[in-house]
């Protein structure tokens, strides 16, 4: 009982996976707040509904909502060409033909188009969110009404959270034989519950890094008695959610939330890993003069050969307009150095947790904060002196910028490869361990994805 | 009377103007809402308020907004250093003592910055909004509050908008000596309406194309009795609102507006002027592949020796993703050539004008809009195809995009100089006739900018 | 007489003007060698030479080499695809038909492309060269060979020079119309010494600065007679001498003569006007740090908006690994900053003269100098500093790097046409002065050659 | 025997190592000339030489030229800063003290700089040339006078090429303990023709693909009885000899050997592994216009978010300027293909081999060569069509562009520091078999190189 105690907080378990930003469902608001308007304060728990087809195998907001959700949904469609083309493709020869697949993740119109896709090709799916704020109503009564057993709303308890997750499983008639999963609790759930209907799983697809690193926990263990797939760190996606997401996402979450002009700006970016390497590359295009702060020497010498000069981050702290964490370390940016920033500069953090600015010192009584806009403080200090503190250290680009659905296309056609993967895999291929996806599959998606992209068809 | 029966639309009169943004307003909307969401529907010309020093020369929405406006104000002056400089420096020796200024601009916090720093160098101010959208009305109340007289609020009718400036203008015992007008609806009032008073006039400061343009044929005329600066021409603000803030607002613009990802894209940017070799630097550097079109062939080879292919838009317009006009001619992409844009493509427009995309020739029965985001259309053909179609073909920048704070600081402080200038030059220096900002002061300002920019005090 | 006694000294004169490199030269040597091993030490004046035609009316150092030559002149043609189309497509209508051109610029195969062009349009050519160092010995005799008096040979004597220009002008049965000069010697050769064959020329052009200049002060007297042409100033010509051939030709210079490694070298460029801003461009894109010194503010924040460091020199000079000077003025690098630029630091010029490195008080008794290769000397210091200085401080792009066939060729089509305007305008148009390019025939040129360059005929 | 007669010919085995360019020694050739132009047609093995020390144990063209070889070296050590300062910071523990070393390396003052590092730190060392055109005679010389026994001149042949190698090892009273190979050939030879000595060696570093090739299969077939390391693959030299090398090493290449401007030309890049990024990056930032063709779809994707247009070549191969293999397969581009480029195009080989490009199928009877300068050839088809082939396929970075010193610097340090390590690892760390660098070396390195490249200490 202990194990799910763990509140899942979206600072917490989830940074580190790819949720659907806070932005992103800000820019739904206007359309949310029309159909959210009712004061309907019931909880859907206590609700009885029941969808044009006449079932009432699901639990969500409001079904009413599911045209809205619809639209939602095609408007998706449009930029999903990928999975929209292995739908197509692939339909006639239903390779999830049996699949019983039961489903954790954020529940958006991106991921509605994934399990659309995954019933096109033969599966019958339940499905569940993975954080108890993401979900968007409309949405999920879309899919419930499309047949989908859907089990999630917007604000859930926790209470709610677990027992969606269990309705999810457990119903009658229904042995799961898949299993999808983000942050790895319905899988959890699954393995503490009911071991019996665990045993029989055929695959676990996992996307986040905590998942990924429970299964881990687990095999190690000798306890994982289901072959898992780890979809978090393909080629790919690596490439795809650092360098070229980054690159993108730090220009658009610094715009958004600041406005700040970048030509003639002087940025000091800590760490040069991939997603440091995309901070530097847009900000140095679009004009800013970029430093580098960096520990390990392989990379020092890599920023050094791109252009940027390397320092420590004392030595440029007082005179920089801009400072970006992206290390994955702890309190890479001190009080001490948040007291030499000077008036009207901006820090913010790209990196893999909240923690790498101490904002945790900036909340002490001689210092005065300010919201100034959604995901942005005003830090006074006694002096008068402000810095800006973006998503109080969070993720900017999960927090203040929107994921370009081509991205959460990828991941949802890599998800989807990885279950038929696992699912049509001959007897013995996949034992009782944690895979990667194996290279050619790897490849075979990029090509799926080159040939949509470019135009070019040099690969078939 | 004919003459001020144009309505003054923002999409019409005000297109040239560097307006102040529709998204710029939106990101103050939860703030506003929290202040508007009084059910008042009363005009303001129909009530009567006083502000806490007795006085109710005034006319704003809410003169108990004014709290809320000044911290909007004082946030801004954050980024507004080389105004906040210019009046440290300047408000000993009051070069604007005596001068009695009438102004016609958007209202906002980063103009009230501006007024309140010509108050501060000595001038007594009125003002009245030029566009009947963009008043913050937080922040006419704070200014209404602080002494100054401000006629304006969000939502003016047509007869609102000249009540106000005839209220601004026309007030007993006053009798204004300056004017600072931004689309020459002040400045004709008062030539129409008020000759004798318009005689008196030191000096006019106008800001935008469509204003200079109209004070050019009065001074053609030998109409124009009095001394002008077209302060839209001056080198600085033509670098920065076309090179440089361009180069940002493109990416900011498509990016809050459809999400797209720039890496791979193919985009093609019609003409390679100023603000064409601003778009094509920053999608080229986010990973974009450019193709450019333009006529003029001394561009042409420019766009050449950068790296861009030079082509006709027939020649791609089946392979693109994007295109962007920024030619300031009419017609660019017509009809024929929007029938052969690809599912998904986008289109926008940056130019000088709404009729580079023929947008009008898509509001034909067989095409189906459909409004997917605030300034987003889905334009749909039989065929199901969709071209995004962005801010119905207006500026994105203007609509889309939020002007940096650091670039209206440039303005503004721009427009403080030129009335400095005007209002103090020795007789004789400037005869009845329009004026560019005299080069010692462009580089005076420059100067000025500069050593806030860059911390770099070498031209002291 | 004073007059021409100033000695024709390649750093001094000619510095400005677009001279072929000696490295271009260098380039050649192999194959010059070949011909030139001849210990023939004969002066070109005392031999009598016949080409196979049968005439001598022209002066170089080996008639026999004209085959080599003529292969050389075949393969620069390659590179001159503007010229070649002008000469097929004017050649039917002869537009140089009666033109009797005296020409002095240097003698190399790309100027032999202009020469035979000029004729290929019905001009009669004399020639003479404008360097005494510059001719190449087989053009010269190849061109003689086919019926083109050329005076001229590498190693000219001050006599000379002047004899050869003599003798370029003034032959019987000969009367110049046209001039085409580089420099201004043979304009001034034939205003002092044939005063009467000089009124009769119908226009000149002149390609260098100096020259230039030099019929500014005729104009400026009221001597000038005869209509001139300044080529050197051309938008066209500008443009692609100063931003896109010196970042190329950066690069060249410094890796032709020192091997350095650009990427993550720390360099500082003073001047950010055409050429600074292509040095900058270029080493900034190879992975160099690149800071900057300007002392014009609005230059200064152009090179702030794209990302640049602007410093003053002192702040930098002990860090930094290579210095460029690209000011234009004099002394920009003194001596006591050559004193404390450190062991192994790289100095040199892209700028207007040999005088923005304070190369003279380098010469001094507790130096040392030691040539290391052609064009690199390293100066020590007594502590055993070594500061590496290149082409002892004149224009590195002239000294040490090669300048494009293609660049040649826009300045050698420019000339061309000039000389068709001129020669064939309406009586009028020009008068005694001094002009630039009309505006129509530099679009013309430019339309000319974009279409060879890029194949687009979208302005025919 | 047939195991040697696999004649060492530079184009071949040796064109995969990082051998001195032919440029390169170009670039002295004036220095060379000057000594060399002795007519002494002698061969080393038929003179006595001794030098000032009255020893005779070395066979190089001429001893006397010692003192302007060892200004050679001197002007190396300037840029060998690594290896200088690993010489003064080890040279009083003497980690080689007891190392007897036979080196088989190009003999240029580079390596020259190596070898008297590694005596300073203690070892003796005895060398032989890998190239028998590569050897600089004055550095053979200079390295003979200071007391290191070298055997190599410019110009051996086949069989003066082993009797070097020979002498090198076979001595009396000498028994080497190290080998330092380029190529495998003196490890050959000893494991040949002195197993005894072969057995007793404790360590083989290896610098080139093909002797680390060699080792390989010596391994896998049991007989390789000493620990090796291969230095080819350490991650800092695959980096610098990739990516940054050739970054800079193709505008080198391609300014000098044709002066090409790079902006506006239409370039081809084949294949997107680190060295066609390396192409790819220095040429968009130049401003040409680049396509890429890659079969792996993953590069293929870098490639489009790059924003490169990957295409197949006959897409693109009647309109490019320039091609540029970096493939590493064969035939990439073709005999078909070479027909269908334009007048004036250029082809060259960046890549792995020879055989990229079909240069075979051009030396036919109905095509002309013509060599205009070199390394450059014009190939002439019937019709007047010239295609510019660089020096002759083979790798325009090792013939054509020289290796910046720093870059051989890297090579060296790498070189020494593997020989320490394998000299005093402990008993058992390495067996018989072949290792990379540890990566705790290669860091070593990595931070040595790093402090003395920007002078940041961070790492120590």
């Amino acid at each position: 009982k202990q194990e799910f105690s763990r509140f899942p907080t979206k600072a917490g378990r989830r940074s580190l996976s790819r949720s659907i930003s806070q932005s992103s469902t800000d820019s739904y608001s206007s359309a949310a707040s029309y159909t959210d308007s009712s004061d309907d304060e019931t909880s859907p728990r206590d609700k009885t509904q029941v969808n044009t087809k006449g079932s009432s195998d699901f639990c969500v907001k409001n079904i009413k909502q599911a045209e809205f959700g619809r639209r939602e949904i095609e408007i998706a469609e449009q930029d999903m060409s990928a999975l929209i083309s292995l739908r197509k493709r692939a339909q006639s020869e239903k390779p999830l033909a049996g699949a019983k697949i039961v489903g954790c993740t954020h529940i958006t119109a991106q991921t509605a188009v994934l399990i659309e896709t995954l019933v096109a090709l033969g599966a019958q799916c339940r499905w569940t969110a993975c954080n108890i704020y993401s979900t968007q109503n409309e949405v999920a009564a879309a899919l419930s009404e499309n047949g989908v057993s859907v089990f999630a709303w917007k604000g859930e308890s926790e209470d709610d959270f677990w027992w969606c997750i269990d309705h999810c499983i457990n119903t009658e008639g229904w042995q799961p034989n898949m299993i999808l999963d983000d942050g790895g609790d319905l899988t959890h759930w699954m393995y503490k519950k009911y071991p019996n209907v665990f045993k029989k799983i055929r695959g676990i697809v996992e996307e986040s890094v905590t998942g990924v690193h429970r299964l881990y926990q687990l095999s190690k263990a000798g306890k994982l008695c289901v072959p898992a797939m780890n979809v978090n760190d393909s080629v790919t996606k690596q490439k795809f959610d650092n360098l070229y997401c980054c690159r993108e996402s730090i220009l658009d979450g610094l715009k958004r939330t600041t406005d700040v002009m970048f030509g003639g700006k002087q940025v000091v970016v800590c760490g040069y890993g991939e997603v440091g390497k995309g901070c530097c590359a847009a900000l140095k295009a679009l004009g800013a003069i970029v430093y580098v702060t960096e520990i390990d020497p392989i990379c020092g010498l890599q920023a050094c050969m791109d252009g940027f000069r390397v320092v420590k981050l004392n030595e440029v702290i007082r005179q920089v307009d801009v400072i970006i964490t992206c290390t994955g370390n702890k309190n890479v940016v001190t009080r001490d150095q948040l007291d030499r920033m000077k008036n009207g500069s901006i820090v913010c953090n790209m990196g893999h947790s909240n923690t790498e600015i101490d904002v945790a010192s900036l909340r002490t009584p001689e210092l005065t904060w300010e919201r100034v806009r959604s995901q942005v403080d005003h830090v006074i200090w006694p002096d008068g002196k402000r810095v800006i503190l973006l998503a109080e250290g969070r993720l900017l680009n999960l927090s203040c910028s929107t994921v370009p659905t081509f991205v959460l296309s990828i991941t949802a056609t890599t998800q989807a490869l990885a279950l038929i993967e696992l699912y049509n895999a001959p007897e013995g291929r996949y034992k009782q361990d944690v895979y990667l996806l194996p290279k050619k599959m790897d490849k075979h998606f990029c090509i799926l994805y080159f040939i949509l992209f470019t135009g070019c068809t040099a690969y078939i």
